[in-house]
Parts: C-alpha cells; sequence; structure tokens
C-alpha cells in the first residue's frame, strides 16, 4: 500500500476500501491460529464421562474442588465433598462488617466495618488472561469490574528519599523515561552506537525518543509546556481567565536512580498485573458462591478428614463429622479428588506411593498477611484524587489498595492497608503474623500515616489476616523453587492409583485462582481418561 | 534512617513505628500546600450574590451554561436560560436505540441498536484531574466507573506493516522498553556516557535497566521465561500436567521502529490520557443530565436568539419562539452570559466592542466524526480477550473504543469504531465529513474488519456523527492556535459591559467538559464581582 495522503478525499478514502480488503482475507486466516491457543484451557472439559455409575469424593470446597464437581457431575459422576470448615470457597473469601475469625493462637478478628466496604484476605484480583476465571465467571454469572492496578497518580514512597514525601507514580515513570530517552539520544549522538544501530533506524529511534521521553529541541528533558502536557502542571490550565498554567518540574536522574523508587514501579512491570485486571463486584467470594450454588447439595461440612486409604477397587476417606459431635465416620467411593492444601495433608494418613509421599511433604507454604483499615471518608480521592489503584512503599507495610468501586462516594471507606507475601527480596511477614491483631492495625497505621496524614483523623476500625494463623491452610500458597519442581511437581500431579490432587499447589501459577481451576480441570481431564481407558 | 533489615523481628517491627514518626509529622505540614493547589478549580465558586434583584440571561443549556445557571440561581441572581435546541446538554449526548437526527445536508441518522450499549458522540471519557467534572458528578449524584484507556491487550496496528497483523499495545510497549534499555546498557559500558553520568548513578541505572528492560545476564533483550513473566507467553503456565509454558518472542528493534506502532503508542503518553480514566455509568448525558435537574425549569427550549443588543441598563436578547410559531420575542436582562459557539455566535447580531466582535470571529471549529457498530456479540472479549480499553490503526478509522462495561455479557455490544479530530498529523476527517451516513458505516466496516475480522459475521447495524453537519455547533469545538490565543484569547473571556461569553471555547482545556465549566465558573465569578464592584 502506498503512503497514505495527508488529507484524502472522500473519493480517495472510499477507493482504499477496496485496497485494504485482500489484506483482510490473509489475516482472518491468520487469526483462527493466532490469540485464541495462548491459554491451555478450553471452554469445554470435555470429559466423556464414566462408563458405568462412578462416585467421585473431592476432599475440600474451595475452588478447585467445587469447580472439579461441578464439571465431574455434569459428565455424569456421582460426586461427593467434604470440607473441614462450615464453609465454602476456601482462600478465596471476603471479610465484611460483622465477621469473626479465631486465628491459631487464640486471637480473635473482628471486623467492624460500618460502611459496605469489603476486604478480601486471599484473591483480590483477576488477570484477563486467566481465562478460565473468567470463563466461569461468564457461565455462572458473576459479574466483573476493572481492578485499577497502575493508577498514576498513586504513589511510590520512600521513607529516606525526598523527606519523606510521597511521589506520583506518573513522575517516577515519565520522569525515568525522559532521561533514560535523553541518555540514549546523546549517545546515538555521539556515534557510540553506531555498530549496533542502522544509520536509518537511528534517525527513527531518535524521532521516537524525541516523543516518547518528551525531549526538546536539544534533545534534553526539562521543564517545558511539553513536559507538562506529559507529566502534569504545577497549575493546570483552566477556563476564562484563570491562573496562566505551569508545568510541573522533573525530578533529576541521580536523586530519582537513589530513591529508589524506579525499582517499586517494577511492582507493575509482569504480565500478570498488566492493566487492566478485573474483580468481581461485591467481593471476591461473588466467584466462589457462584460455584456453591451449582454445588452445594453434594457439600459436606465441618468435615475433618483423617484418613484416605485407597485399593484397586477404590477410595476409603475416614473423617469426624462435627454436625455429629466429632464421630468418625467412612465415605467410600471410585476415585478421590484431593484438594487440602500440602501443608495440611503431609499431617494426614494418606496411601500413596512413596514419591507422592515425600513431595507432599516437600513444598513449603508462603507466608503472607493483609491488614485493612476503614476510614470516615475517601481522603485518597477527595485531597490526592487518586481513584483506586495501588501506591508503594520501603515501609513495612508494603502497599496500600485503594477501593475500586463506590467511586466518589460519602460515607466510609475501606482501604487494604498493609499486604505481602514471602516471594521478595524483602520479607516483613513473619514479624507482622507475629502481631497480635491489634498491634497489625496499630502498626499499619502508624506507618500509612507517612504516606496519608489524614489516617489519625479519619480512622474508624481494622482487621487483619494472617495466614500461618489459619489452622485450614497453615500458609497462603505452595512456595516452589524450581528445584522442587523438577524434583516434585510431576509426581504430585500424577495420578497415584484412585487418587489424583488438585489446588494452586498443583499448577505452575501458584496462589491464583487460576491455578487452582487448571489443576482441577487437568486432574479431572486425566481421571477421566483413565476411566475410559 | 538505616537500613532495613532483611526480615525484621517483631520487636524490631514494632521499635520503626517510633523511629518514622518525625518524618510523618514533617510531610502533614507540607500536604496541605502540596497536592490540593493543583487545579485553580475550588470546590465553591465564593459568589457574594446581587446587591438587589438582578437577572441573568444564559444562552445555551450545555454543560457551560447549565452550571452557571447552578451557581448564580445558588448565589441568589434570577435566571433564565434560552436553548436553541429542544434538548439540553449541548455537545455532552448520548444516543441510545430510536434515537434520529437529521444533520445538515439532510440525510438522516438513524440509531437501532437492541442491545443497551451506547454511543457518545461527544465527550466520551474523564481525565481524573479534571476536578470540577468530578466535583459536580459528586454533589449532583452522578456514579463514575473506570474508563480503561489503556488496555495492554488492546491492538496496534498498521496496513504497512506485520502483514496488516495487529499487534498487542503491550507487546510494543515492553519490547521497545527492553531494546532501548539495551542499547542504553551497552552505551554505559562502552564508556560513552561517563561524562553525563556519574559512577555511582551509572551502576544504579544499569541495575533499574536490567529489571525495567529484562535484559539477560549479558544485558540483551531476548526471548526467556523472564521476558515471557513481562510481556506474556505463547503458551501460558498451566495447571497440573498441561503443556509446558512457552515465552513469546519480542519483536526485533529495526522491524518495530519501521513499522510506526512505537508512535501509535505515544496516543496514551499525554497527561490527558493518564490512568485511570473514567465515565459515568450508563452514558455521558448522566452528567448534563444532572444539571438539568437542578435548573430545567429556567430553561426555554426552541428558542433561537438572532440578537444580542445591550446597553448601560442591561441586555436586551432578541429570539424566535419555535413553541410559538417562531414568534420573534426579547427578553431583557441585567447581565448576559453566553455559550453559544463562536460558529454559530459569529452569524448573530451581537452588541459588542470591534475587538470582541473580532475575536469570536477569528477561532475556526476543529472538524470531528465518530461512527459506532452494534455486534451480536462480544468478540473483542471473548475471542481476543479486549476487555476495554482502545486500539489504534493507521487505517482512516484511526482508533476503535470497546465498552467499559457489561463486561463478559452475551449479547449485542457497541464499538465506537472509528474516531478522529482534525488535530493531528493526518487529517481523515473531512473525508469522512463529506460521506453519507450508510458510507460511512461502510467504511468502517471495510477498514475496522483488517482489525477485526469477526466484522462481517457479527455486524448487526451502525450508527455516526460529523460534528461540521450539526446546525446548532458547525464544527466540534474552538480550534485555537498559540498566535490566535496571543490575538483574542483574554478578549474573547473579558466582560463586554454586560456581556460575557463562556464555554470550552473560553478556556484552555477546548473540547473538553472541563474546560466549559471552568470557563462558566471564571465568568460568573468576575460578573459576580463586577455586580458587587
Amino acid at each position: 500500500m502506498t503512503k497514505m495522503p495527508y488529507t484524502p478525499t472522500r473519493r480517495q478514502l472510499l477507493a482504499m476500501i477496496g485496497q485494504v480488503a485482500g489484506a483482510g482475507a490473509m489475516y482472518q486466516a491468520m487469526t483462527s491460529l493466532g490469540f485464541a491457543a495462548e491459554s491451555g484451557y478450553t471452554a469445554e472439559p470435555g470429559l466423556q464421562g464414566p462408563r458405568q455409575g462412578r462416585r467421585v469424593l473431592i476432599l475440600g470446597a474451595g475452588i478447585a474442588g467445587m469447580a472439579a464437581a461441578y464439571e465431574m457431575r455434569r459428565a455424569g459422576y456421582e460426586v461427593k465433598i467434604l470440607e473441614y470448615q462450615n464453609r465454602h470457597g476456601g482462600r478465596c473469601l471476603t471479610m465484611r462488617g460483622g465477621d469473626r475469625y479465631t486465628e491459631m493462637g487464640g486471637h480473635e478478628i473482628t471486623c467492624d466495618f460500618e460502611g459496605d466496604g469489603f476486604f478480601n484476605p486471599g484473591p483480590w484480583r483477576l488477570p484477563v488472561h486467566h481465562r478460565a476465571v473468567f470463563d466461569y465467571c461468564r457461565k455462572l454469572g458473576v459479574p466483573l469490574q476493572p481492578f485499577i492496578i497502575k493508577n498514576n497518580r498513586a504513589f511510590l514512597h520512600s521513607s529516606r528519599a525526598f523527606g519523606g514525601k510521597p511521589q506520583r507514580i506518573g513522575h517516577v515513570e515519565k520522569d525515568m523515561r525522559g532521561h533514560v530517552a535523553e541518555l540514549l539520544a546523546k549517545s546515538l549522538h555521539q556515534g557510540g552506537l553506531d555498530e549496533a544501530v542502522s544509520i536509518e533506524d537511528r534517525e527513527r529511534l531518535l524521532e521516537g525518543l524525541r516523543d516518547w521521553g518528551v525531549l526538546d529541541r536539544r534533545d534534553r528533558y526539562r521543564a517545558s509546556d511539553d513536559v507538562g502536557g506529559v507529566r502534569g502542571w504545577d497549575i493546570h490550565p483552566g477556563g476564562g481567565l484563570m491562573a496562566e498554567k505551569s508545568p510541573s518540574q522533573p525530578i533529576d536522574l541521580s536523586p530519582l536512580l537513589q530513591s529508589g523508587l524506579w525499582d517499586q514501579l517494577f511492582n507493575f512491570n509482569s504480565y500478570t498485573f498488566e492493566a487492566p485486571m478485573f474483580e468481581p463486584v461485591g467481593g471476591m467470594d461473588a466467584i466462589t458462591d457462584a460455584f456453591a450454588r451449582e454445588v452445594s447439595e453434594v457439600i459436606q461440612f465441618n468435615a475433618r478428614v483423617t484418613r484416605i486409604a485407597q485399593g484397586d477397587g477404590g477410595v476409603t476417606v475416614t473423617y469426624a463429622d462435627g454436625d455429629q459431635g466429632g464421630m468418625v465416620r467412612e465415605e467410600a467411593a471410585d476415585w478421590c479428588i484431593c484438594t487440602i492444601p500440602l501443608s495440611v495433608l503431609v499431617q494426614l494418613d494418606v496411601d500413596c506411593s512413596d514419591e507422592m509421599r515425600q513431595a507432599i511433604g516437600a513444598v513449603p507454604y508462603a507466608s503472607a498477611f493483609k491488614v485493612a483499615l476503614e476510614f470516615r471518608r475517601r481522603f485518597w480521592e477527595q485531597d490526592d484524587w487518586i481513584m483506586g489503584g495501588v501506591s508503594y512503599t520501603d515501609l513495612p507495610l508494603v502497599q496500600i489498595a485503594y477501593p475500586n468501586y463506590g467511586f466518589m462516594s460519602d460515607g466510609p471507606a475501606v482501604l487494604q492497608a498493609a499486604y505481602d507475601t514471602a516471594t521478595g527480596g524483602r520479607n516483613f511477614t513473619y514479624s507482622w503474623s507475629t502481631m497480635t491483631p491489634q498491634e497489625r492495625i496499630d502498626a499499619a497505621l502508624a506507618f500509612g500515616r507517612q504516606i496519608h496524614p489524614q489516617y489519625d483523623a479519619e480512622f474508624m476500625s481494622g482487621t487483619s489476616w494472617v495466614w500461618h494463623r489459619v489452622d485450614w491452610s497453615l500458609g497462603c500458597y505452595g512456595q516452589w523453587t524450581d528445584d522442587l519442581r523438577d524434583a516434585h511437581y510431576k509426581t504430585l500431579c500424577e495420578i497415584d492409583n484412585r487418587l489424583v490432587l488438585a489446588g494452586e499447589h498443583c499448577s505452575h501459577i501458584p496462589a491464583w485462582l487460576e491455578g487452582s481451576l487448571l489443576s482441577a480441570l487437568d486432574a479431572i481431564k486425566r481421571l477421566d481418561q483413565r476411566e475410559n481407558a
């Protein structure tokens, strides 16, 4: 195709339609091979179903167990779920005003939120490429809304830089971009990269760097109206005869590098946290509630499994029935799908191969904590114009997440005021886990007011969650390493006679609902194939 | 403060609370001076009100006219609005199934959407820093929801690159970042920038570039699991024993530069389009409807103003009353606030200074068009996993915007399938403006199927809007240049005896609701001061 004219006439424009028709046909042929195959997930698990009446016992009514039950029943299997708690959903849960939980150690966690804010102690956001989660939300009627992961007006904060004053994410991002563009342009002008970049590419690159980095005529990144139009204004453009606009001042390269704030920005760098993300309307438990609507009649609550026995003829699971005063009962089935966290399963009496037993005991569970605080008003929106998103800090609260619902509303609202998991370089999770519930709230307030001084005046109440103090999970998620995966992952996922494990620990997406779902779908697919072999 | 220990104990962590208390007090003193002053907008216009009964005549029931009426009435002025159309809202309007509009040239625009999708021909998204808009939405009870402006899974498309295959925004962004990081790292290693960057900064910069650009151990940007974790996967990590993950392949620097897609990415670069943006739930007219609820009793519709006369004693406006068969009537007042677009106002008989008359005639109005198409299903979500956001192309449709509501729902949905204004380097607006409504739909389909081949199978109906064919605006917005501003802006905004102009054309934020609002608020403030001088 020829280069587009600056302002095509109507006739020229209509003529273009014919010219592009061929390209469309070509791309059409490509697209069916292209994007669809990215995820191993398929909308239908394609189970054949049992050849005769077959009973499947599922241990755990979290998302993996409920999804397995849902699909196995659809395929014609008889299904029963045994669940230790008196609730479904597992680690996917939402706390609201009035909720109580007694954690290990005996402290009671209280949640006294007065408004309609809520708190997701476990999963709290959905990447768009987690197709199984999205597809089940669609099938089961769970409405989704955007979860703002990157808000350029939210803060990056270092207690050791800029006098403790938080900086806007957009400022750090655009200033580093400007400095990088200026340095690379300088290098291109000096001829230092002549071997790496052709003359033609060099000119294109320079042209691009000028726009991308907002460089001036001398290829420098300096305060100007152009930079104001990209990073923002000290005085915004106004109406009528309001004060003249004034561009904001970029942060110099050296203090920016020393502040460490550029590194904090990389929290938004991964594909997992790519914008946009989503969340169910009203709390994450909307997803597990939707599954429960489909399978609740086959869930037996308050069933504490103590032993999984199996032979060639089937499995027998022994459990203490909490609804019958702890009476020991047995349940027999042809197959067993066990979604109990490895941290708990390792303590049970399980008939399986030595290799699987080693695998069950090999995977440590990650530590994680969260604190949520309710405030009288949305000062982050009203004072700081932060509408949703996440701020990061080097303080031990690590991150503050703003609600992505009820924007601009009056009345109380809830911040996820502290959250970390034991995966990064720093690890604050153990020290938070050893605090009492009240100490956690006090600490979240004391650190948080460095970023939002309005905390003191507006605080109402707080709550928290520490995954290593939860008796039914004993940690947050399976913390795999490459070495552990090489040694144990395949064994852990394989069908062991009549038993197969499922859950986020049996996936390459640990800690995420998608990992649980894909693990369950893959397990039942293989189990169904074995049944029909 | 000392460097944070790797894993602080509970005691150490609690001790930190005391250490940071001082910094908090300091920042608290800073914050009251800091962010609040960014916008010249103040939540209360602070009008003193008239010293005696004063009548204000407002021309135009768009957002500027209605906001002026709302605030003037609150301050005690007697207000009347004359509106040319039989509806309020001006250029802030929303089209839904059943709407009809006869444009200049005689063609009838039909909108036959069958689902609950809608189409905003004018403003369609709100930057968070447009504080006046947000504040009025809050005061008047207009719920807002996120408008996804940048979706990394949406497309950048060049008909002349990659065989016409659209590329993901996130891929282009992350690949350019990787290549830039690699080149700058190479230059730093070569010592080419030793004069520009200190040794200390150089090490920090290199370390940052490795994370930011996902460079390998030899500081190169190459396909790897690390790069997969940032730009995405050909085969995503799965669950159980699903196929092994496989990282996607970066696009090389040279074809990327030649494609021009990096330049398209700069559409998201400006402060105005910074994430997150917002939109009212249910269509942009929710905002103007909210104003109308406050002022509808003072609006006279179907009033075509022909003359604005003024003397020292007041103003007299002559208009043809469409409700009375076009009867010529007069309306007298102490002050007149005129929000009629300059493109229309220049044709009326207006008593004002020669300088203001010149200013009124000096500002051309920008051309702009939009086409909206309804489809049977959300194929962009279901097939391409694009949930909201905007795709850009070099084809004359320029951009495709996906709905940011009703995610994952079944049934029909509406795309804003073509949109451009006459501000960029290329200008397709005039040729679209000369097409018939049917031709515009045909063209949007013909170009759009290059990006979404599903268009043909899923198309239901389309509609369009061409601002130069609208008799009450004769163009989209005041297209100022720096020279025009120097010559005419101040005169245009100043009070001319008993007359003051307002609207987006009297602002430094043309085309945006915020410009209209700030212009109106500034005009009434000065008028109130004149009243009380």
